[in-house]
């Protein structure tokens, strides 16, 4: 069997395999990334062109790419439409970047940890990862600093809105050093931003696109974490010189994103009712967090550490006594439990353990506080069997 | 900028260039493969689950799975629903396989002439592409033989229904044969097969995969010629041992495929009311590839030769007279005409001059031989210009 050298690299089915597990109705799962069904909006198709049935421009529908160059001015992005393109979700604006950039061997700057599905497709295509710790109000600047004089990395990959995992919001200070050190060093970056929208405490930042005076960037967010992830409709805004290769690497994709979502994505973009929804929204999940932070107060105190996450979806479990937690997966499993360890969301997993993911917006309440209570005593009985 | 070595081969942006230019309204288009506006189907979106705005896998719809798998056993492919992936188009069938097989200077077999698109990417990732010509009835089987035992190709890819762009439909005997010798050589087989359903002769020949023993295979298919583009819905079917590798790559590229797309496409395939909706597209663009051909009949037949295509949505035209067609784009255009070049369906385009494609099912009748008109003078003159 003659594969080509990349697939040597394809990850082993972890992360599938968990959270096929999660699927399971018995099994409390704070292992995805899901929205809560409850807040999936109720939708109507009944006026939507048949045209929209007929092939499709490959850069999106132009009324979109004007809503969307619209939403990302008044973010503080100097851009227009034309610099716009709408992807098949954001997680295909990780593979066109990883297509334009990454050869076997090709530096890139990442978070530790960082988005687990943007560092498998990056170690697809060959990159060899340079990381910068990420710290409470973004990453540790002095490291990054360090990094960029003795690399030179192909682009920069940053999260820096209630990251996934570690839910940290770089401050708005984090973020203008940022930039001046990518246009210092002239590093390309791509700004990942699929839960800016997803803020408990009303705070913002200007996305650090905003402030590169010279350096290349793509930005990318999605309407799934607060519409319909079922749509398959993301985007991404280029710099001008970035965006004409990207484009001939989308129509080489998928020749264009579905026009239905992308009608839908229209429908609510810049609206008054999508900013009522985002309210609605974040109340709701402000008021998910809340209830899993007190279980985690009652049944984790004494075993790991975490901030509360001011946005998105998840908490971030720091272990007091470390662990591979890995091998904490069966037993939780056997006992109906679903959780993201925390290694693979690292380039070196084996010298990162001890950490959790916890997603907080897809539990039913009512099965919550068993469920950490469960998974409380998987990691107790680790220590203990660590201990003997 | 340092991009990757891959993206110095993207190719030049001719193909966009003249889809675009074939997009205002005064221009007289053969160029794109669009299906006829008036029959897209009008479909009904009032029943569709809430619950398909949700995340979903990465395989496709079960019952999507389902009846695409019971619909390939109906065409002889021995195979169940867990071999069938949906995918965002069938164009990203070959983006998938492009990763899974080409590494910088891995062989391919393609026939040649062969699909545009599928050159492109797989040249982007590298491929050296060895080449088959086709006949009339399938590919040259002596060349074919001497290039397997000559070469040891990664994979072979074809489209042995109604060919973009050649038309030409393998027959029976040559499909048996090509899957002899892919057996015999071990090598992999990519069928490509969008047009299977547009027959205008009620002919049909079974899929090449089905009539293979040992080799392994990827079968990929639509419904964008068949029911609407714009829901980028089509779907592969694989031998067991690859469909693991292309699922994870499936999830790396974008996750999923849109649910609303997949969901429309469930309420047609395998249907009664499908069924009958393809006799009438069949029979309609029966009609105008006959209206086609009279229009060539009265204009090119000095000019050109071609075989009447028996499915499909193509004209493949030769002169009589070669010439580099792609020299003829800026004086067809400045007379409001686009065609579609024949070289760069050629992975040697600069030695297979003096073909056209012309697609039939998309012009306005009431233009057609006005359209064919022009694009015969303007090959005349370049014609007296070749001999001045």
């Amino acid at each position: 069997m003659a594969f080509s050298e990349r697939v040597s690299r394809l990850k082993s089915s972890l992360i599938r395999e968990i959270l096929a597990a999660a699927q399971c109705p018995e099994v409390m799962s704070f292992a995805g990334g899901l929205p809560a069904e409850s807040m999936l909006p109720k939708v109507e198709w009944a006026d939507m062109p048949v045209a929209l049935g007929q092939y499709g421009m490959s850069e999106g529908e132009p009324a979109l790419r004007e809503a969307l160059a619209a939403d990302a001015r008044a973010l503080g992005i100097d851009c227009d439409a034309r610099q716009v393109m709408v992807v098949s979700g954001s997680q295909q604006t990780l593979d066109l970047a990883a297509k334009l950039y990454i050869d076997k061997g090709t530096e890139i700057l990442l978070e530790a940890p960082t988005y687990l599905a943007a560092l498998q497709i990056f170690q697809l295509f060959g990159a060899d990862c340079i990381t910068v710790p990420l710290q409470a109000e973004g990453p540790d600047l002095l490291a990054m600093r360090q990094r960029l004089e003795q690399h030179k990395p192909a682009f920069a990959y940053l999260i820096p809105t209630f990251q996934n995992p570690s839910a940290v919001r770089y401050s708005q200070a984090s973020r203008d050093a940022v930039a001046a050190l990518f246009d210092e060093f002239g590093v390309t970056l791509i700004e990942d931003e699929p839960y800016r929208e997803l803020s408990f405490d009303g705070g913002s930042a200007r996305p650090i696109v905003s402030g590169l005076k010279t350096a290349s960037w793509i930005y990318t967010g999605t309407v799934s974490k607060t519409l319909l992830p079922g749509l398959r409709v993301g985007y991404l805004i280029a710099s001008p010189d970035l965006f004409p290769h990207l484009l001939r690497l989308k129509q080489s994709a998928d020749l264009h994103t579905n026009r239905l979502g992308q009608w839908q994505a229209l429908q609510w973009i810049g609206t008054e009712h999508y900013r009522e929804h985002l309210v609605t929204l974040c109340e709701f999940y402000r008021g998910r967090r809340d209830a899993f932070e007190s279980a985690l107060q009652t049944h984790f105190s004494d075993l790991a550490t975490w901030n509360s996450p001011q946005g998105g979806l998840f908490f971030w479990l720091t272990l007091k006594q470390p662990l591979d937690t890995r091998t904490l997966l069966d037993t939780a499993l056997a006992h109906d439990v679903a959780f993201m360890p925390g290694e693979p969301f690292f380039a070196d997993p084996d010298a990162n353990h001890g950490h959790l993911r916890l997603n907080f917006s897809h539990i039913d309440p009512a099965r919550l506080d068993e469920g950490i209570k469960r998974l409380a005593s998987v990691v107790r009985a680790a220590h203990l069997l660590q201990a003997a």
